[in-house]
Parts: C-alpha cells; sequence; structure tokens
C-alpha cells in the first residue's frame, strides 16, 4: 500500500463559505479550503470527501471528511499517533481561522466518509427574544417571536419515519429517491432560545432548513398541524413552510458502523 | 421635573467598535450609536453616561448607562412599564444588531451610571487549544499553550487588595489617582478554556488586560511570581506583563448601592 487513509473531525463557521462542496474554481469552499492545504502538503493534488455536502452559510460541529496521503509525507515519523498530531496540526496551522480540525486518525483504507456514514444530526438554533444575542447572532435564527413548542412537537412527529420527503427539499427534478428516514426531531427550549435536533439516514437539499421553516410556521399558528401532513402527502415544495436561514443550521455529528475518534488529542 | 432619567442594561459585541466613549466626530463608537438613536427619539441631543470606559474591542455582557429624556417623549403612554418597554424596544430596533438592550428602567432622578458605580466585574477568556474555538475565535484570546494554574492563582493574589497600580495600566502622566482595590480574582478552567474573573472598584486604563497578561506569562514560567510583586511595587508599566489582546475581554457586570434591573422584559 502506498498511501494511507485520513479521517478527520472538524468544524467550521460557515458564514464566508459557499458551502462545503467544491464549485468551479472557487476556493471559498471548505472542501476547496481543505484540498489546497493538503495538496501543499502532499506535494499533489489531494482530493477531499466529506461526509455530506453543507449549504452556503451553514455551520458544522463534527463534520467528518477523509482523504488518503501518499507514504512519502511520512517518512521520518516516529509513530502513528505522532503522525495524526501532525497532521492535524499542520492543517490547523494553515486553514482558515474559521476552521478547525480537532481529530485525525488513519482509517482502514476503504472507508469513505460519505458512502460508510450511517446517520447524521443536525442542529438547529433558534433566538425566540425580541432582538438576537448580540454573541450568537451568526449562529441562531432570529425569529424575535415565542412559537408553541407543544404544536411544533406535534407537527414533528408528522415527520418522524420514513418518507418520501419530496415536498421538503429544493431539488428540481431528479430521478434519484428522495426516500429518507428521520429517525428523531427533538425540540427543546432553553431561555429564550430553542434547539431543534434532527437525526436521519440522510437529509435533502434544503430538508433541515424546509422542515424547521414548516415546523415554525406550525408553532406561530401560521398552518394547521394537519397542513404539514397534507404537505408531506402532496410531494408538493409548494406546500411546505418557508426556508429557514442557514446561520441557524449546524452538522452537529455522523455517525458510522465502526466507532471512530475516541482519541483525545 | 420635565424629563426622566432611564437607565439601561446592555450587550456589545465590540469587535467593529473604537470601544465605548464617542470620539470627535466618528459614530463608530457604542456611546456614539446609542447617541444618535436616542436623539431622534427625543428630537434633539441625548447625552448617555457609562458606567466607565471599554476600550476597542472589548465587549460588554452587562454595561449599565443611564440618559435623559424629555417628557414629551412619553405623552400619550398607559403605564410606566409599557413606556420602559417602548424605550428598550425602540432601542433594539434601531441600534445595529451587535449592540442590544436587555433592560429599561426609570431611575431615580440622581441616579449616575459611573459615579454611583461601586463595584465591577470583567471576565477574561483564553483558549489553550492548539486552534482558537472557530464560533469563540472573536471572544477568546487563542494562546494555543497550557499555563500552570496554581502559579496563575499565586501571581494573582498578590494583586488582590487596595494598591497603586500603576504599573499595570498604559495611562501616561496622571494627577488623578491610580490606587485601585480588587476585591476578588477568580481563575478556573472549563476544558481548554480558561476564565479569569476580576472584580474591583475601578481599574485603569488597560488594567485588567495587562494584569492577565502578567499573569499568563507567570503561568507559562515566563517570569516568576516574585516578579509580579516587584512590577506591582516599582509603579513602572515596563516590569508588568503584555497586554492581553481586548477581544477576550467582557465588562460582566456592574454594582451600585440599590438593586437595579430586577424586572424582566
Amino acid at each position: 500500500m502506498e498511501e494511507k487513509n485520513i479521517r478527520i473531525l472538524l468544524q467550521y463557521d460557515g458564514t464566508r463559505y459557499d458551502g462545503w462542496q467544491k464549485q468551479g474554481n472557487t476556493q471559498q469552499t471548505v472542501q476547496g479550503k481543505l484540498e489546497a492545504v493538503l495538496s501543499c502538503l502532499a506535494g499533489g493534488p489531494v482530493e477531499v470527501h466529506g461526509s455530506g455536502r453543507t449549504d452556503a452559510g451553514v455551520h458544522a460541529l463534527g463534520q467528518v471528511a477523509n482523504f488518503h496521503l501518499p507514504l512519502s509525507v511520512f517518512c521520518g515519523s516516529q509513530t502513528e499517533a505522532a503522525d495524526m498530531i501532525r497532521i492535524k496540526n499542520y492543517l490547523n496551522e494553515y486553514l482558515p481561522e474559521d476552521i478547525r480540525v480537532l481529530v485525525a486518525e488513519e482509517a482502514r483504507p476503504r472507508f469513505h466518509s460519505r458512502l460508510n456514514a450511517l446517520s447524521k444530526t443536525y442542529i438547529y438554533r433558534i433566538e425566540t427574544a425580541d432582538k438576537n444575542d448580540v454573541f450568537e447572532r451568526k449562529y441562531r435564527y432570529g425569529l424575535g417571536k415565542e412559537p408553541d413548542l407543544e404544536i411544533m412537537k406535534r407537527a414533528a412527529s408528522i415527520l418522524v419515519g420514513t418518507h418520501d420527503f419530496r415536498a421538503f427539499s429544493s431539488l428540481k427534478k431528479t430521478k434519484k429517491s428522495t426516500v429518507r428516514t428521520i429517525n428523531r426531531i427533538d425540540i427543546r427550549r432553553d431561555g429564550t432560545q430553542l434547539e431543534i435536533l434532527l437525526e436521519g439516514n440522510g437529509f435533502l437539499y434544503n430538508m433541515v432548513r424546509i422542515i424547521v421553516g414548516t415546523l415554525v410556521e406550525a408553532g406561530l399558528l401560521e398552518r394547521s398541524v394537519q397542513s404539514v401532513k397534507e404537505a408531506l402527502e402532496s410531494l408538493d415544495r409548494s406546500l411546505a413552510g418557508r426556508t429557514a436561514p442557514a446561520k441557524g443550521l449546524f452538522l452537529a455529528a455522523v455517525a458510522y458502523e465502526e466507532k471512530i475518534f475516541q482519541s483525545v488529542q
């Protein structure tokens, strides 16, 4: 084997980025930033695989990505643990201050961040006070109103399970399946902050944000709980709610069959 | 009486500002922003008194300020509580998103935010991990090293009490007293975050940041605990430590003889 497969756990503040995925020549994507730094380290192009895309402006608390590095990068190394800390430190030194690698570790050769992902957890944060928190204003949707939590929970329970979520996606026509399974949606209040946690086996383009926008409309009595059921069954985007702003959304965690990132670095 | 004396509790993200105090024609100060909005409301100039200045880039969790508004502003009002909520909402609507009023209330006519302040509490936040937290990077000093907490506490104990803190100030020559009393300095660790809490009857220009810089130097074994005592006694700025960055510093609370801001709005 002439290369190592490395996986990393990383955080980013998505405010400045056009999302995760590299697009054309611009490098204002998180994937683009990672590949630029790693290509310098490797002395040749490196492709980074993320667990999934995040939209423009969406943040990550626990994104997972992997990439292959030639063994030559590791020549002269002492131990594998030292190698991994060196990779992590190199990335943290050269990545901008809004992207941070928490852990790097060697993965089995066939590990793939996206193909092997079993489930993902997203967190959406809402501020209900009249004015958004000044220190958290880039990381919370400033709703400025108090939605009814019990109604939001009833609307959310309709969406939990395996459904065709076409109505809750901004995808144009697609031949791919739009069936997904949501394992749970938890909604909790902490003072004037609402936190909506969604866990599922995968999410369509804009799906989390459209679900949140729809739940908020129900909670503000702008639509009935029944209408959420109707929107789901219609497969018609126009019957679901608004797309909630990107800035409140965080990719919190990605789960795999194997336990990953157990070590503290 | 032809006017009301209003006091407000406010937060701000100091990143964009040249500090609290109005300077010349620029309005990139928190005081300037408040006065501009209040002058519109009052239909004439309004002077805002803060509990004290905060330096450029320093944040506030609980700054206190007061100002007088002519009674004409309140004509047609229902109750005093409604008046105060109206003032708060007006300010929050027209102030930028990095300044937020938490509470407004009527004060006794002679109340003055600065002259009546008994003590102030500052919090300084440090990140010791190799890279600063991406979401908190504007609100923590990214030290990237782990100072010795016990040594920092020993150095801090030297500074607690009533002393001439001239060595811990960036003031040039001054005829005013540089004697201040620090009631306590608490240092605690939470994971890779350090939080230093300082409470005192007043702080000189840059005093908190120079104290923090000096304690960090001691904690990193770049200077001895004894040298902190010597710096204090010397009254010589050049013997104290570096000025820690503004972005880690928060004015947390201001205490008065009377209880203030008991109501929730």
